[in-house]
């Protein structure tokens, strides 16, 4: 990683690692309040989130006031709407884009393929990972690409309410 | 749960909820040593292990010195050979069979079609989650089911060793 930015990716999740019933499916509605507060407070810390499109439709309002970055495949030159800009990362380098608009702290908020592409072109180096205590058995998983074996360092542990929803913090180990 | 047996889950899992990589590859190889440890200790606490066709061909040898329950469809009577016995949950009143051997310590082992039987029929009490400080991206989930959340509570959290290796203990809320 030979980048000054600094990439931070926010995950909530159930204990079997599903971010959401289905594609379509894909609201918070079952994250606690603290975890929401958390994830609110260290959004402001960044200067700009990146989604996928499917991400994108359903956060569309939560997002208004931020800059925005939408993935999006259907796209060829980057198309700016409003704070939202949307763009293919296979179709520029998304590093001098990101240096070009002197992003220096990006906030990754999924969903699988975009996680996905973070870690895969090794633009990750801290990972929030909220476990919210639920077994789903089914839905879309956290991460979804090839399988490969990423080893990362835990940095911290927080119980963050009496349910025992969990924060875990981990590192990328470069 | 009117059973006065307790049913007790154990799953090594990747951060991204993966237990791994393919059916055929379930080696334990990546988890820590101890967690290998901690496993070991706690089955020697169970009268009896519950584990699923694939998982069985692989722990083979690791369970051969244990009571194993080995959940299979392609069988109609129950079948004993050595210390396992083969039988299908579906065409069987398990929890009456249970009874009917004296047991009152159950392990179950995996995989995820396993995990969500028990799940789905009202018999986990305890599940110990160990998250390795790992990214798969892909592979084999926790649980495999129809999908339903259910809801658990966190009893413990344990830092196993410097890599942070994480050692979850839940309850079922009923």
């Amino acid at each position: 990683m030979k980048s000054k930015i600094k990439f931070t990716a926010y995950i909530a999740t159930s204990i079997d690692g599903r971010i959401a019933k289905s594609k379509r499916s894909f609201s918070a509605d079952w994250t606690s309040s603290e975890d929401w507060k958390f994830f609110q407070n260290s959004l402001a810390r960044h200067d700009v989130v990146v989604v996928g499109h499917n991400t994108y439709k359903i956060a569309k309002n939560n997002l208004q006031k931020r800059n925005t970055i939408v993935f999006i495949s259907k796209i060829i030159k980057p198309k700016t709407i409003g704070s939202a800009t949307f763009l293919n990362p296979k179709l520029l380098n998304i590093l001098d884009y990101f240096n070009s608009m002197k992003y220096k702290n990006i906030a990754i908020l999924g969903g699988p393929r975009v996680y996905n592409f973070f870690l895969e072109h090794k633009m990750l180096n801290e990972l929030y990972v909220t476990i919210e205590p639920y077994i789903f058995s089914n839905g879309v998983p956290m991460f979804s690409g090839k399988f490969k074996k990423t080893k990362l360092f835990l940095q911290s542990v927080k119980k963050m309410n009496k349910n025992g929803t969990l924060l875990l913090k981990y590192k990328y180990a470069n």
